[in-house]
């Protein structure tokens, strides 16, 4: 879903994913690492979606909570899988959040 | 795909979607955009992926870049567009990209 963020400034780390065929474990990790990240300091939200490319964005309060959540032991591990198994590229990007319009009916 | 895009910083408009079952020209016009914004002074690349929800990354070479594409006649019609028939709820989150991290096998 869309994630509902507070008033800007902010941060979003924008992950953008081209997979390998290599699906073990995939599924598990990604679950748990969305529950994990939810649980940290300074989680604001989150919006995934998967087609031939993957983009998710996490949202953050600062660039503080994206280290700390960066350096969490299982993120690491889970990290480490994904560069040996579940990715053949990705792009990482840590971007601050100046301004923001939202519309809905 | 994942674009290519230089040394930070540079500026990431993220622009998450809900749509509603209108279809009616949604294509088209999407296409449309898209082959518009990459002729804008400062585009540097965009991502789109949809499934539930769609989040389509865009990013420029600065603030007035962008700006300058908000204000573009054809994408402002295509706006109100959008938010007449082809969006139920929509956030648009203009981003400074500060770092970022890449990695291919």
């Amino acid at each position: 879903m869309i994630a509902n963020t507070p008033e800007p400034p902010y941060y979003a780390v924008i992950f953008t994913t081209l997979r390998t065929d290599n699906e073990e474990g995939y599924d598990e990790t990604a679950t748990k690492m969305e529950t994990l990240a939810k649980q940290q300091e300074g989680y604001l939200g989150i919006e995934s979606v998967r087609d031939e490319i993957g983009i998710t964005v996490s949202y953050w309060k600062n660039v503080e909570s994206i280290i700390k959540w960066k350096n969490n032991v299982e993120h690491t591990i889970a990290r480490e899988k994904g560069r040996a198994l579940w990715y053949k590229k990705y792009q990482l990007r840590i971007c601050k959040v100046e301004r923001d319009y939202g519309f809905f009916r």
